[in-house]
């Protein structure tokens, strides 16, 4: 398999890649719609890069998934995908084998093929939510219908603040860029977006301040978890919040120390923002048996 | 390879025994010593069955260990084996490839090739401490060095109570065996063992059932956090807790369920007391490249 099409479907923007060797060599980029425009963003790449048929495509989302079928279900935040088989779709319009795969699993087998390429690893995207990926002995841990690695979901306060999964205390509502932003509201009376909360922390507001520090303890407490469980060589960091890496990658690099005797590697993912696309493109390679 | 011979080495009592084809041909059980004794007990088993050579041995221990080298290291509970090659040790007395495995990880191995036989699960030995081995995809999650599968020792409560790891709040330090029996001492001025501890909570007793809650909270949340992370078929339990399951099983299932959307089928080893010498004869068929 070498002519790849990645799609990489996000809340705000999807993005289009033909990939050879790692190599994006046509993409689009353009605001989430359905699945009409990702087969025309599909059709231009191809004639792009002169490929008549892609020997696969791979599609990451952010949404709860039946694998299995190829099906993406109820997203809050994709109106569009709401119950599409994404598989049968581009199946049906390109004649190649088509995987559908969680966007942060996608992330890791990025990683995996194309990034740092480690062998035992934890992927986190730290973002709006937070998603993750486990790589061990070079292998993708997909759980048993392909719903593992929600980092964001392990429940770290069982009497802390309620999450949008329903449940209380998730790492992703004390640490998510959404929660951070709803505690600001509540602490400030004015809604600031992550990357402005931490702004504000920088410049030693003690409210911003305490609420980054409260974050970044999490994430430390998630990643001594899983070091813990699984002794990861690495843990590989992409997302939006990975912007602010420098305030914040040594806070939690620190909190993991404190609450584990192990002591994995914490880097930044090295595809950039396109380790959703590659990893999509990649899926092929990694896709389960469930 | 048939002819296998599994040692079970505890911080009590050594098992060892002749295994063909998961059932256990003949086996010797004695307080734990040394390698001296554990070489006396391979050949007396071999000779019962009338094997000349086995073709090979597994070994587990609940140390910490070098797999590479086949070392076990400062094990406190094990004065004879500090620092003992057990590998090289056993290769030299029977001229047949040896393993050595974390004990908890050697279950998890036994659970996979003779018991449950499920393909993605969680072996959690709750006993005086509490270990655990992970199974995904069929193949054991050894980590880095094989030092995975320490769900005794994720960090649940940052600030709680002092581990004999040297950590703080470890699921280990609120709900293993011996750390019931210390807060028993500092609640009720008298040491009771967890067997001892449970009994007094069945009667309602409330500071021992506080305790046995306490400790069944932080088992299902650790069971929740793995549910979220690694989306297992099941969990499996073994270990001397669980003699009380009738009790403590639902209450910590119901935690689980609390903390996580997930519901991974909880049920108690298909091996018994003979999980660790099973799991160990079985190390072979699963050892890790490290």
């Amino acid at each position: 398999m070498e002519r790849l099409i990645g799609v990489d479907i996000g809340g705000t923007r999807t993005r289009v890649g033909a990939v050879w060797e790692g190599q994006i060599l046509a993409r689009r980029t353009f605001p989430t719609r359905g699945l009409v425009e990702v087969k025309e963003a599909v059709a231009e790449v191809l004639r792009e890069v002169g490929w008549e048929r892609p020997d696969a495509i791979g599609v990451g989302a952010p949404a709860p998934m039946d694998m299995r079928q190829g099906l993406i279900l109820n997203a809050p935040n994709l109106p569009h995908w709401n119950g599409v088989n994404v598989v049968d779709g581009l199946k049906e319009a390109f004649h190649c084998p088509v995987f559908l795969g969680n966007d942060a699993n996608c992330a890791a087998v990025g990683e995996l093929v194309y990034g740092w390429k480690a062998k035992d690893f934890l992927y986190v995207t730290w973002s709006t939510g937070i998603g993750g990926g486990v790589v061990s002995g070079g292998r993708v841990i997909w759980g048993v219908t392909g719903q593992a690695g929600e980092i964001g979901h392990i429940p770290l306060r069982p009497e802390g603040p309620r999450c949008r999964c329903g449940k209380k205390g998730c790492l992703e509502a004390i640490a998510g860029g959404a929660a951070l932003s709803d505690r600001a509201l509540e602490r400030l009376g004015e809604r600031l977006s992550a990357a402005e909360l931490v702004e504000q922390a920088r410049k030693g507001k003690p409210i911003p301040l305490a609420l980054i520090d409260e974050a970044c303890q999490a994430m430390g407490q998630a990643l001594a978890i899983v070091a813990e469980l699984l002794e990861p060589e690495m843990i590989i960091f992409g997302g939006g919040l990975t912007n602010s890496w420098d305030f914040l990658g040594p806070k939690v690099v620190e909190a993991m120390r404190a609450m584990s005797r192990l002591r994995p590697r914490v880097e930044l993912t090295r595809l950039g923002d396109d380790v959703g696309l590659l990893g999509a493109a990649a899926l092929p390679f990694h896709f389960p048996e469930l």
